[in-house]
């Protein structure tokens, strides 16, 4: 394994480190870990809580700022956060107007962010939740019930991050979560794997020439196994199960995010963006909004992943509106 | 080889397609071929012009816009853009106050843009052009007389940016240029190698515990193989060469760039920072400002870079000022 770490039981622990040096507009707690805005709580603002397994950097750290996140509780790599970081995340954001917790639909994730709602609702303190489950490849997942949460989290933490700021109380920034989520689809792909540093190994094996139609963030198996197809082709795989799942009518618009799973060059992101641009415009769909980065990747895995958002006016006010965080920044 | 592309042909042209498709705000020239502000020229602005052999983006597509490029001249993949495409790029930027070529220090690129100043002073364009030459690890290598430009031409485009955008003119900028590249350092390293599309297998092999330390940015020889070592002596071989090269004395400040080599994920790139961030203390040197993430990376090699830029007030202040690129935002 060449990874540039120290000590595999460190990795996490040292990259706050480095991201609290970096980024003075950050705080990290260490005990129990989670990044919080400098300046929270923010009176009278919902708070914003997200958080999940290391090894998808920027998600979640990396997007907490103004406009966006107040905090975010990593976990070990690919490894789910304990209710105690969230629990006292949610306490440090809490402005008196509640708190969202955005949270990945993964079975640990989703029940100790319940059990930290639990515990921050006996202090007193109004929290909601929203779980993402964005993911159209599979029902059902190695660590998951239902459908898995991926890309549409970064554009959900964007948007209801932005709803937060303008004021909106709870209830509002919920609800407009809901909606991103109802309107999010996303499908991956992999081309080889990523090693956990604690693992040591691939987390799968692929074949030489083989790629993962379908696959899941911490390389859930997907749909399928098959020969290394083209970018177009690849696109096809990707884009069509997402309009099959959420059709879009003529004329309707999106926000296309196309993620590198870490590996991946922009070069090739770009390749991928222009075949999805031209299978969306044959469909008479307009990409309105459009996001092309690793954003939520998998460690070093190389491939990508699509996540489509079907816009209205609202969301696409609240995608533009300033925002200020290490990994997505404009306006301010 | 596995890639998310169509034909090796035709990576550099289709990712050039998907960048027009996702930023309105640039324009793309096919033949020959460019990349610049749909705004351009600029009337009364100095104009600047890079390119570079294509591999390593954002560099140098993705910095082109308000506040930093006029326009990027992109080759095939590691290979040198032509005079024709430096030329025409050149005129296109051209609002009457003259234009800069940012140059990175590999044989074919620096004679080629001389070949374009030529011609495009023939044509009564006022030209200038500053050569980056900012990599410590060798003395000369396979594509480059004396030392290779490196992660100093992305700061430099950016500082010069804000000047030109400020106003100042065609001599001011240029020294402006020289001035950074004066104080600008790097040195990079690789864990493995990446794969060329047209080569189909990687540049180089290194052993399965072996690491390259002083790598160039297409896998030119660097200083030494060794056995793989923690970030935190990775983050010493890289940055003491450089402190050698440019001491600092006592309270100097640095902008601090650590960048990967395109497949190692910001987790690894926030270990190594905060290595860097602990040596740099030792020596009483500040960090002003940090740049983190993949600017100039190698297609999917992974590994990092550092770069160290001695900032003085006036390269901090057009650091901080405003910039709309697809790659690097803020301020707008």
């Amino acid at each position: 394994m060449k990874k540039l770490i120290n000590a595999t039981d460190d990795v996490v622990v040292e990259a706050l480190e480095g991201m609290e040096r970096a980024h003075t507009s950050l705080k990290v707690v260490y005990d129990p870990k989670y990044v919080v805005r400098a300046d929270a709580p923010v009176a009278g603002k919902v708070g914003i809580v997200s958080g999940g397994g290391s090894g998808h950097e920027p998600m979640h750290g990396g997007f907490v700022g103004m406009g966006m996140l107040d905090a975010a509780c990593p976990g070990e790599v690919f490894t789910s956060p304990t209710p105690d970081q969230m629990l006292e995340a949610t306490k440090a954001v809490d402005g008196g107007a509640g708190v969202l917790h955005i949270v990945k639909n993964y079975t640990g994730d989703v029940l100790n962010f319940e059990m930290a709602a639990e515990l921050a609702a006996a202090d007193g303190i109004d929290v909601e939740a929203v779980v993402i489950d964005d993911d159209v490849a599979v029902q059902d997942s190695s660590f998951t019930a239902g459908r898995r949460g991926v890309g549409a989290t970064v554009l959900a933490e964007k948007i209801c991050g932005a709803a937060a700021e303008a004021g909106r109380d709870l209830a509002a920034v919920k609800e407009l979560c809901e909606r991103v989520n109802a309107n999010g689809r996303s499908m991956g792909m992999a081309l080889p794997s990523c090693t956990v540093p604690a693992a040591g190994k691939p987390t799968f094996e692929l074949g030489d020439d083989e790629m993962e139609i379908g696959i899941g963030i911490h390389g859930e198996p997907g749909r399928e196994r098959r020969p290394v197809a083209s970018a177009a082709e690849v696109a096809k795989m990707l884009v069509e199960p997402i309009l099959a799942d959420l059709p879009y009518s003529e004329g309707e618009k999106a926000l296309v995010f196309v993620n590198s799973m870490g590996g991946t060059p922009l070069i090739e992101l770009y390749i991928i963006y222009n075949e999805v641009a031209k299978i969306l415009a044959e469909h008479g769909v307009e990409i309105a909004r459009n996001l092309i980065g690793p954003y939520i990747p998998s460690l070093e895995m190389q491939g990508c992943s699509i996540t489509m958002l079907k816009l209205d006016d609202e969301m696409t006010e609240l995608w533009d509106a300033t925002v200020s965080t290490p990994a997505l920044r404009w306006g301010a």
